[in-house]
């Protein structure tokens, strides 16, 4: 594809920093220019790679870029939008790395000027790690990422993030906002309150006896907790319709061990390892 | 420590495998042998050299060892035992490395013989796969181990035990076996039955979905249904009581999420990952 002649990002950090040093090792971003709050932030970005040019002004950093690219907490969009809208080039691109879609669609579509197309996205990577220091341009390659046009989204815009995402390595999946928050409540968001309950769930002389089994379930509790607030504030409808599902089943659990149903208990997880095989290709 | 002269073990799965090696490796055992129901899983115990000798029959595999380890799904300790029991050596110390402790020592001490010791054993470390094709010598290394004696136990034997697996660099927690199942239940049963529901709670159109988030949470949900259903069923109690705790603070969860309590909600998530971070020494 061609090349965006000017890419902003806006924060710099896990995901940002990984996108930058993607893009330009790619050859898919002539120019990549970085926006943090933080001036030792944009300084490591720079120094990495992950960056050529960088400021503190969301206004200034989006100027003539053909592509932005919203990398911060959800919670951060719409006074950044706010700040940068008038600035953007004609014919610029918007999009945003964001967890949830609904709320940011939503948002973007009403902030995004007239000649400039907003295309939410949500490529399907990170780590429970934060920050510049953990950036890796592998991070996109093989994994899923949703994209979330509504009936107000260029179809060229579109096919542009598309097809970058697609030379990023990543399989894209085409969702309307709202079906991507329901399906990401299930294999996400819920994940996440149920790894931070795991954790409450121990008792303090129970916590030399942890396994790498609880190390790996309860992993991503270690995930920035302003981030997730932000996330599950914005999906609280879908998780909450997660939980409701994730309950069912714990519930369903419950008796059958209260009943002492061997072979209740073992078909419940027989079908969940199977699914789980399935779903992970083993 | 004196090395054993004969450890039989009982089972040449994954634990038993890697039991066999380790021992082996480190200089424990003068001579293995493996007790298996399969006489493919034998060859390939002896091949890799986990075992030294091989037999289909437990009564057999017994005799003449100081040290006896079973090391099968823990719902066939007792038939095996039954077997084994009245061939015992003079002497011989038998162990378990069973994930439940309570019913299991209550079945062992009434079965093993006078003049024989048992301890309840249970080294915290193992994954989802299966089989002597996945048994690793670095196994135990740096894990928990409990062990869990009643007033029953020989000092001597206790002692020998205890030091066979610090031998193996494990770090071994002494723990009465009901209070083991309760400690457990927290930190291993339950967190299966979570990644077992979540598992369940993803929609088909959503397993395209899951990223490294849903694998590394849900990967134990891959563990062997039998096996599991074995270990729920020995402490049903300790997992309902476990399940309890879990629910209310996913209750408190949902509420939070309800009532938009962004603090509250970022609260719960930070005392978890504070939590975390401190257990798993990040």
């Amino acid at each position: 594809m061609t090349p965006w002649n000017q890419v902003t990002i806006v924060g710099t950090g896990l995901i940002g920093g990984s996108l930058g040093l993607a893009l330009k090792r790619a050859g898919l971003a002539r120019n990549v220019v970085g926006v943090g709050h933080r001036r030792s932030t944009l300084d490591r970005a720079l120094a990495c790679g992950a960056v050529d040019d960088a400021t503190l002004d969301p206004a200034e950093g989006v100027r003539g870029s053909d592509l932005v690219v919203l990398a911060t907490a959800v919670g951060l969009f719409e006074s950044l939008l706010r700040r940068a809208a008038d600035h953007l080039a004609d014919g610029a691109v918007v999009i945003d790395v964001g967890s949830t879609k609904a709320e940011v669609v939503r948002t973007a579509e009403a902030l995004v000027p007239p000649g400039r197309a907003f295309v939410g996205c949500h490529p399907i990577a990170g780590s429970e790690k934060r920050g510049i220091a953990w950036a890796d341009a592998d991070l996109f390659d093989g994994a899923a990422c949703a994209v979330t046009p509504t009936d107000r989204t260029p179809a060229d815009a579109l096919g542009r993030v598309v097809e970058t995402w697609e030379a990023l390595g990543m399989r894209v999946v085409r969702l309307s906002p709202a079906e991507h928050d329901r399906l990401l409540a299930e294999v996400s968001h819920l994940p996440h309150l149920a790894a931070a309950a795991l954790v409450r769930a121990v008792s303090p002389e129970a916590e030399g006896l942890v396994g790498t089994g609880w190390t790996d379930t309860t992993r991503i509790a270690a995930s920035a907790p302003a981030l997730w607030r932000d996330i599950l504030l914005t999906n609280a409808d879908g998780v909450a319709a997660a939980l409701a599902r994730f309950r069912e089943t714990l519930a369903d659990l419950e008796d059958a061990l209260a009943d002492r149903d061997g072979e209740g208990i073992e078909r419940l997880l027989a079908e969940a390892k199977a699914r789980r095989d399935r779903i992970v290709g083993e």
